[in-house]
């Protein structure tokens, strides 16, 4: 079979999702690293691999994918007899579909908070509250009035609404772990495994609270973070002796 | 066969998404209205159904279900013999693949911008605009710079930006679909399936001229909303005679 190529960059989230898939199911592959700085992604050469000029993309001989939870489920079906079992192994279509119900979850109720809040687009914000002269405490009560007078929301707003989405995402979650292992099943499925790169990086902010305040959460956390395959994908990122 | 039962709305895109589905599979199904001006969703018995209180859900005798794309998943594999072919019939992993990266690209590409373009959360910025006194415009004026200043964007400038996106995302399917009929090959598939709602609804807006606008695009859209199945979801919407 043709080598699997990853392109990507160790420290993008959507890449660690397709490398932790790749260790789980020990699967050989070449990695090339796409240098987001100098603009690669959007070269004509990495176009032809995934259009909307994003990392992570996959290619292998003919085939070329892109979108990271589409990668993993090719490689968890194409190498169903490989390592780590990411899909239930001979489901009836009613386990396949609960599967299906909490990936459809990860991406519509989990990422779309957790990635706000991983996102910087906040930071400016913050650091203009930090300056506590007059003028700008006097600009803030001005601006907060006018965001309310005309029904907008400030970054800070935003971060509390993402907080606030991702805490009611998380009580779901606590309920669904006190009845089941992990959340498709009892199991670690490519579900848990896709929550990998965001639940790593918010630990280590100040949304950690969200997931330790809740017991089966963090036990959750707490196993699925410590997978070999996953300090794997971690020591990537560490810079090369 | 337990017979199933939708929770949903006629007017909500997501409880669209799973009637299109169920009459493209010929699929007999009892249509459970749920009353989100009364809260229905976030009652006991719905959240039991769903614990994000969110419409659709199914519900087929012992299987609860929700997430509109994995309850379209689960009745095309479970019904596969029946009506329209939604999946691949015989597909490789790599055509199945294609499936799903197409999938991810509804989900991740296309609902965000067409999503936040669909909602009236920018309804209030534009009556504003449309007063045209002094006050205002002073007023409008002021936000703006300070908006400039301390790094935030205005409604106005998030209607742009999700402008902005759709029209890069429908570049990219202009150029798959002078390639290909379909998005995920030359038949019809879930994939397209999953779009109906909010194109239509887009349709209706000034957004329709990103798609009147490429060729290809504009006779896909036509191609697909014109489905029988798809004229059945839109007949739930007229008041019954
Ligand atoms: N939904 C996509 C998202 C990919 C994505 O957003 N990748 C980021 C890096 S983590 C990227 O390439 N950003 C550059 C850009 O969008 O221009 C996936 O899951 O693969
Ligand atoms: N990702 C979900 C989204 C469901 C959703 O947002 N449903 C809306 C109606 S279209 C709803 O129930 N909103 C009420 C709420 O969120 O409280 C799906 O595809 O089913």
């Amino acid at each position: 079979m043709a080598v699997v190529k990853v392109h990507g960059y160790p420290l993008s989230n959507d890449t660690q999702r397709v490398l932790a898939c790749l260790y789980e199911k020990d699967v050989e592959f070449e990695f090339v690293n796409v240098h987001l700085g100098a603009g690669e992604h959007k070269s004509e050469t990495f176009l032809a691999l995934n259009p909307f000029g994003q990392i992570p993309a996959l290619e292998q001989g003919d085939l070329k994918l892109f979108e990271s939870r589409a990668i993993t489920q090719y490689i968890a079906q194409e190498y169903s007899d490989k390592g780590t079992h990411l899909l239930p192994v001979s489901g009836s279509n009613k386990t396949m579909a609960l599967v299906q119900l909490w990936k459809e979850v990860e991406a519509h109720q989990f990422e779309p908070p957790s990635t706000n809040l991983t996102r910087g687009r906040n930071t400016q914000l913050r650091e203009i509250q930090k300056r506590n002269n007059l003028i700008a405490v006097f600009l803030c009560v001005l601006v907060r009035f006018l965001f309310t007078f005309f029904g907008m929301t400030t970054d800070t707003a935003v971060v509390e609404e993402n907080q606030g989405k991702l805490d009611k995402v998380l009580d779901v979650y606590e309920a669904r772990l006190a009845q089941s292992k992990y959340l498709a099943c009892e199991k670690f499925t490519l579900v848990d495994l896709h929550h990998l790169p965001n639940v790593q990086y918010l630990m280590r902010t100040e949304v950690k609270k969200l997931f330790d305040s809740r017991p089966h959460v963090s036990a959750w956390v707490a196993d699925i973070t410590a997978r070999p395959a996953w300090s794997k994908v971690l020591d990537l990122q560490k810079p090369k002796q």
